[in-house]
């Protein structure tokens, strides 16, 4: 990419990036495209799509995540792996509000520009969980699909002006229910 | 109100009804109307907005629950009831697509013609969870805020096509987490 289209890309992410932040992922394109100064058919040359768009934002963030997730599984005890980097995830995801929704949609739909991000980052998520299944910290009827769910359950919650409040209390409830502790005979798998 | 007018009524709601279980709680005011084959006019007579459509469609839904909880509070045991009465109201949800989020906002908003409904519906839940952790069976430090936002999440998962077939599971899984169980050490308060 010459430096002038690259600088111009960026630009457009810049704006887009503060719009979502604003108004939610629902903002439209028209808009980004106002705010930016420039025409829609520009903004749709970069980014054909809502979703190209979002994962143009997202992409280093998903990648920070998987990352963060190699090296939790390193430096830390199978347990706090896992919640520290549910909480990541969670935590992160409240940058850019609706983006769960969108998650929730790509992960089964093949054709979306999210798609391989949203496989990538569970994926992540299940090695640790297996990680933490094998020292038997972990429930073992849960899988990656299972955790990517309540990630996005929490993150959907902390999204809602009036649940929102609850959302650091309700993510320690959900852990505790995947986790395995104590004399409890909660591990089946 | 004289009979025509029920009449005219019961119609609306019944065709309101078909519209929302079709296309979620988003379909516009202005659709519901054409099918109904009355202007928009009329329908806004009886139906001012939204929540006030959604609210005369939920009421008897809202009653049953409530009384159904009042019920369990008698024939089952403080675990059961609380289990039964969340599936209860979680798989209800599932009539509306949509509904969870207009719920989540009308909580905490006094003017939604739906708050009443919302709050009456809370405070039920809390109910069974109190004579839950009286029994000790419930982890003391949930009530009924996180049990309204439980059941809201839950049944947001349930609303998210390819996240809904791990629905029934999750459900089981944050039952869990609220539940104290043998000997664990999880009932703190």
């Amino acid at each position: 990419m010459r430096a002038d289209a690259r600088k111009n890309r960026d630009h457009l992410l810049a704006v887009a990036g503060a719009a979502i932040t604003e108004q939610g992922v629902e903002v439209s394109l028209r808009d980004i495209a106002r705010r930016a100064d420039v025409g829609l058919a520009t903004l749709l040359r970069h980014f054909p799509t809502r979703e190209a768009l979002l994962e143009a934002l997202l992409h280093s963030s998903f990648e920070e995540l998987t990352q963060s997730a190699r090296e939790f599984e390193t430096s830390s005890s199978p347990e706090d792996a896992l919640v520290s980097w549910l909480r990541d995830c969670v935590g992160w995801t409240t940058e850019y509000r609706g983006v769960t929704v969108l998650m929730a949609a790509a992960i089964d739909d093949t054709e979306s520009a999210l798609h391989a991000s949203c496989v990538t980052l569970r994926a992540a998520g299940a090695r640790l969980l297996t990680r933490a299944q094998a020292a038997g910290v972990a429930r073992g009827d849960v899988d990656g699909a299972d955790l990517f769910a309540l990630i996005a359950m929490l993150a959907w919650l902390g999204d809602q002006p009036s649940l929102a409040p609850r959302a650091d209390h309700l993510f320690q409830v959900v852990a505790d229910a995947i986790l395995v502790r104590g004399t409890s005979g909660r591990a089946e798998g």
